[in-house]
């Protein structure tokens, strides 16, 4: 028995179980009923072979920042938490790549390589767990330079549902050695595997990092910017865009004073000339398309000051409406059609009477708007699924995605047919084909098995 | 009957046939039974469909530039050329992707591209169709700036084995939207569906480009100069190794009056500030580790006939021994044992008494010796095929792959089971699950199924 076995590691206590049943989505929560923390992935591989043998769905967990309702127990079964697996086990300067445990979260893996000049570029804001950052295809600010998380995992270590454990990738920069099975996993949300170790791609830190922020009169301008910027080939670290509502709550959080207009927050990465030059070269696209308010951050702290407005921009935005909750909304589409859907989505927004300030990964195409609706008034909430329901549409119709980077957990599991049509049924025949008692994070991702 | 439908389009010629069962590799020609010349998706999709009732083997044709026999009728069955499919469907300048049918040539692409300001990067050398380069990984000298074609294919259309046709990937630049079906595809080598349509990433033209070639007394010193390049973030867009052996071949071959030693070949690509500070501090390195006689190319005609040696060394390495046939080896190593592998390698192949120049992808860490051998002396094969057996023992005992670029095929089948282990079996249940009747390219890449 694995309770026997675990001890205190394996825990059915309620406060335990709505820990690991809560969710940052609009779902209500859904406890698993049972939680266990494995150490190795000798124990996982143990844990699985238990769960196969009785027929036990199985969830893992990793720092809980889903926002799409990822690792609720829809069906109930033991939530497998990598919380004690958070170890660095091999840093390879020469190769700028780090092997480590699931549980270990992307700011300790930055903290541990602070000595080395190496880092992990792949920032989604929350402090999450690489594990899960691998499960969800997680991405963020800086993925218009270095990717996301499918273009950082260099290789895996996973636990099949049947318990087998599989490595997948090597420690060479590339392969053409048979299915990309590292690429299959990442993304596939623990509904195929279980991930127990990831090898990482690391970049050096850069020289010199230039960061500034403009404003513009119209969202279109902004994106205009952005476009040529891209086209000229000067490499941005990160490119984001705050519209104005997101502007005025950032201003009341932090005590600043930006003008209420759209802004472009930019970062350049290289050596002190090349930085120097980007920037320089930015600034003249940003004056040709009508931008002002251009100011370097030139110095750490100023720099830092930036970053932390943008990172903490989805707390001001809850807090510029007291005791609302926050309907996060994800969606991304080609660059060229990306002005067009903010300005869609902003109008809609507008006409439905509840605030959403949004804010986006614009050199990806990827916007977010955060939908404030009041928790003790259900229309607000019908409102808000049905804006994002809008939103979803005209990402498709735009050529684009239903999720930039959130992934597809229960939110966005009813446009998968309409995003992949055929191929739906495709990713239905895989899991099917590795999972065939439909145990591992079932009611997740792909269609309900048949019969 | 396809043979009434397509008329001339659908051949069992002799000559086409013996075509259409030609490889590079040192495998035997396999003709298939006939070779069919779709020109629609809908067409593919009527093919694969009567395939599957007729219980026909399917093998997909590009360019016919495979250098581990993907394309062996190792079964009989049809064979499917995609020579008639080579429109470029559809150029996105703003978000700098394009639509293409499979059998267009990547440099035809590039031909079509020339006045957009826009290229496509993933350069295997020999002029192959983009269908084949996805459906091998392939990828080649720039990969260390732009990457293989893992990272440069966005979308797929395709037509899987039961005549489905599917579409992966949108034209969003990034999704965490399920399974990643695109990465799934390419590198499949035909054994999962055949691709009738890219969506491929394009790259602005730099505004400047800076090459140059350097020689160095050891293989070791030139590996350290790359490593620390790559350490200090300059960007190289090519990193060309070659050898004493390969630069005497080439010497011969264009008239050339390089050193006898190994060289490294390098590009930089970015504004002419950038591309200047990149060489300059490239510069500097290769005089820390002792290389010389380095020399810039500045001009576009010098730098051609640099890269056109480059690119011609296969040639001049097989006329280095008239009449000879070579045998092209590919792994690919972690970058920290590079050095020590081409230097066993090196050691080896002199032992063995054939000649072998070695020439690689140094920034991938990927290498190929071109074994020259004498098609009347079968000793000689045999020998050859000893040293590439034991090559590849070598990359993955180095934690490396068994073949950085030129796939699987029938040439590395043998070693799937070693690199991969139990995900080997993975790739057989995906297989099975998605081409449950085994018409899709059979008796490549994956286990042959039981039974």
């Amino acid at each position: 028995m694995l309770a026997d076995r675990f001890g205190s590691r394996f825990s059915q206590r309620a406060a335990d179980l709505a820990a690991h049943g809560t969710n940052e989505s609009h779902f209500p929560d859904m406890p698993p009923e049972a939680v266990i923390q494995p150490e190795t992935t000798q124990e996982v591989s143990d844990i699985l072979r238990a769960c196969h043998a009785a027929r036990c769905p199985v969830i893992g967990w990793g720092a809980g920042t889903s926002l799409e309702g990822h690792a609720l127990a829809v069906a109930g079964g033991l939530c497998v938490d990598f919380g004690r697996m958070t170890r660095v086990i091999e840093v390879n300067d020469a190769d700028m790549d780090v092997r480590v445990q699931p549980g270990l979260t992307r700011e300790a893996l930055n903290t541990e390589l602070r000595a080395t000049g190496l880092f992990f570029p792949v920032d989604p804001g929350a402090n999450a767990s690489l594990g899960g950052m691998a499960a969800t295809r997680a991405s963020g600010t800086t993925a218009v330079r270095y990717g996301t998380m499918r273009d950082n995992v260099l290789g895996l270590e996973a636990v099949l549902a049947d318990g087998t454990v599989i490595r997948t990738g090597t420690r060479a920069r590339k392969s053409s050695a048979g299915y990309d099975l590292t690429a299959l996993l990442v993304g596939s949300e623990g509904t195929l595997a279980l991930i127990t170790e990831l090898t990482l791609r690391l970049q050096g830190q850069p020289e010199a990092i230039a960061a500034a922020v403009c404003g513009f009169d119209r969202m279109r301008d902004a994106v205009d910017c952005v476009i040529a910027t891209i086209q000229l080939g000067i490499p941005m670290a990160r490119i984001e865009f705050i519209d104005a509502e997101a502007v005025a709550a950032c201003n009341a959080r932090s005590g600043l004073d930006f003008p209420r207009r759209p802004h472009l927050m930019v970062e350049f990465h290289g050596s002190d000339t090349s930085a120097a030059e980007d920037a320089e070269r930015f600034g003249e696209l940003v004056a040709d398309l009508g931008g002002s308010d251009f100011a370097w951050a030139q110095k750490p702290e100023e720099r830092n000051r930036l970053w932390q407005m943008r990172h903490e921009a989805y707390w001001a935005i809850l807090a510029s409406r007291p005791g609302a909750r926050g309907v996060v909304t994800d969606l991304c589409v080609p660059i060229s059609r990306l002005a067009e859907a903010v300005e869609e989505t902003r109008a809609d927004i507008d006409a439905s009477g509840i605030p959403g300030p949004i804010l986006g990964h614009v050199g990806d195409g990827n916007f977010h708007a955060v939908l404030l609706i009041d928790p003790d008034r259900p229309e607000e909430k019908r409102i808000a699924l049905d804006l994002s329901h809008r939103m979803v549409e005209r990402a498709l119709r735009m050529g684009g995605t239903a999720t930039g980077e959130h992934g597809v957990g229960l939110g966005k599991r009813g446009y998968m047919e309409a995003e992949h049509g055929a191929g739906w049924q495709v990713m239905g025949a895989i899991k099917q084909a590795l999972d065939p008692l439909n145990l591992m994070n079932p009611g997740k991702l792909v269609p309900d098995p048949e019969g």
